[in-house]
């Protein structure tokens, strides 16, 4: 039986996913040479699109690696000497925190227990910290932190850089990036295709950065995917490895599908579907919301504790022909986890609800 | 008009790929949790297929990476400590050389002109290399190291670590991993794949020398796809981040039609459309080939020096349907290359000849 998935990432595909695929199959897309003007297009397209829909200036370059998890190591090779600053709430959050740690980072921790969020008012930057690691939405536990409180925080230290995970949230985040100075994602999350894609978005300040690090015999800032590598190729729409071209090339379909809805909308549809999947788990008595204080719950992915076991409310979720996730590590027993992506639409996100009524 | 392409990848699709892509799409495999039975099924059954073809022992562990151009950065992090030693003809083996001065390691340099090739007997291994970084096949030039001389070169060194790049002829050569430590390809060369996977082969004393050197606060093996989390998630056919899903289980279907075949009729077949395409450029005026040395020219990509432009090669040949690739870098308007890679067919080969002789 065809399911459609609920799952935090991968995830449901987008419906237009199919189309674009087979237009990239007529058009031997998986054939092409990387270093073709039709490579190129594609780049341009997809950097176009994704500008649009993100809102991203010219002063941030737009990169492809392998997976989100690469530029967590990328972005702290390139942007970090000595001292990075993460917010840890979750197994995600502390996995970039634990990279710092890998690379021999200074690595300073704020960490909150799973299931609880940050506010602006009880952060304190550590002085020599020069990246400020923060995440959107903590895949693990269903914790967002809100934008405007990520704004704040750069404008309190506008000499850091400033690094969103938006792994499992983007597009949804409204990120201003004349003060958010690098994010990324992945695009087996809200974009509605398989993995094997990472997006890193980084601005010139970054830039500047990892050049000056390089310089450095002391430390290396990597040799695949060094920031200033991409952003050399990236000046003509190539890239410095045979990257991904297909998956590229489907982002920047769907993208371009996004936009032709509009991201207001997106955002809006994305809130109204969050809005009836909270009502239903506040009013029920066999579910709960996990995440207590309503400013931190996750719109994209929603995380609540069952009364049976969960592998229960899962089984009999699949026999309706609906995936959710489990919970994450020691929650798995308790907890299920709704992604809530412009995938699903909200009369599936009905079906749900009412097949969890059961 | 629908090409048929013979360039060094990416590269025409293997004909069954468009079947098990379908297969993958009903079977809903973009959306598959990397944490399910589904999906340590799939990856335990590329990894049997990949064994069989390669003929891998279990001393060795086959890891999934964005790219083999990440692999380069993956192989120098986790088994170099100091000195690294690479034999270099070309722009790919250069790369691989360049990688390790960009992560600060001492890397010794033997040199060839491009267009040749190395014979055991000129090959000496520094004395504290490390790990020693040989290219079976250099794509951007179209010579070949045979495994013949590697292994015997590993003989005369057998307590430094070997690595070989196989990114453009895997799975043709015959490598044998008692001698061979590590081995990496990606999946749009003779897998006949779209690009976006890299296949990382290594053993357990590449996974101890990582294991060793992660201990040392002196330098890092990196933070993302370490061997040592590598291998500790590959013991239960899980990866540390989500991975490809879809492309590894293409992979492990290709392969398996691979294995169908039997890699000896593959390599026979190989060997038998690169002599087609030797014998006419030996005999054609209008071309020649590149590698003066039989012994040294590649079985999987074959380079010619064209009397005409090679652009208006190019163009002729695209007209009638075929795609090859173009010379790399300065030889890039004198030069063509042609791959033969098993998703070519001998009639197709003998289109390719008809064609050129025009």
């Amino acid at each position: 039986m065809k399911q459609t998935y609920f799952t935090p990432g991968p995830a449901e595909l987008y419906p237009t996913f199919y189309q674009h695929l087979q237009t990239a199959l007529d058009d031997q897309i998986g054939s092409i040479s990387h270093r073709s003007e039709k490579f190129r297009s594609i780049y341009r397209h997809t950097d176009e699109q994704l500008r649009i829909l993100l809102n991203i200036p010219a002063s941030h370059g737009i990169f492809f690696t392998g997976s989100a998890s690469e530029v967590w190591e990328r972005v702290l090779f390139n942007c970090v000497e000595h001292e990075s600053f993460h917010l840890v709430n979750g197994s995600f959050s502390r996995k970039f925190y634990d990279y710092a740690n890998s690379l021999h980072k200074f690595a300073h921790l704020f960490e909150k227990p799973f299931g609880e969020g940050f506010d602006l008012a009880e952060i304190d930057v550590p002085e020599y910290a020069e990246l400020v690691c923060l995440t959107h939405n903590e895949t693990s536990s269903g914790v967002q932190m809100r934008p405007v409180e990520m704004h704040k925080l750069k404008r309190k230290y506008p000499k850091k850089l400033f690094c969103v995970d938006m792994v499992s949230s983007a597009p949804y985040p409204d990120l201003d990036f004349s003060l958010i100075d690098s994010a990324f994602f992945s695009v087996q999350k809200a974009f509605g295709m398989p993995a094997g894609l990472g997006v890193w978005i980084a601005s010139k300040a970054c830039l500047e950065k990892a050049e000056r690090l390089q310089k450095y015999d002391s430390l290396t800032i990597g040799a695949h995917h060094t920031l200033p590598t991409l952003w050399k190729h990236y000046d003509t729409f190539e890239t410095p490895a045979t990257p991904n071209v297909l998956y590229i090339y489907l982002l920047g379909k769907i993208t371009e599908d996004f936009n032709k809805i509009g991201i207001d909308t997106i955002r809006k549809q994305t809130e109204e579907k969050a809005r009836l999947l909270y009502k239903f788990l506040d009013e029920s008595s066999a579910y709960e919301a996990f995440v207590k204080e309503e400013r931190h719950r996750s719109q994209t992915v929603i995380v609540a504790n069952t009364e049976q076991p969960s592998a229960d409310v899962i089984a009999a979720t699949k026999a309706a022909g609906m995936v959710v996730g489990s919970g994450y590590g020691k929650h798995k027993a308790t907890q299920i986890r709704i992604a809530n992506f412009p995938a699903t639409s909200i009369s599936q996100v009905n079906a749900l609800i009412n097949q969890l009524k059961k």
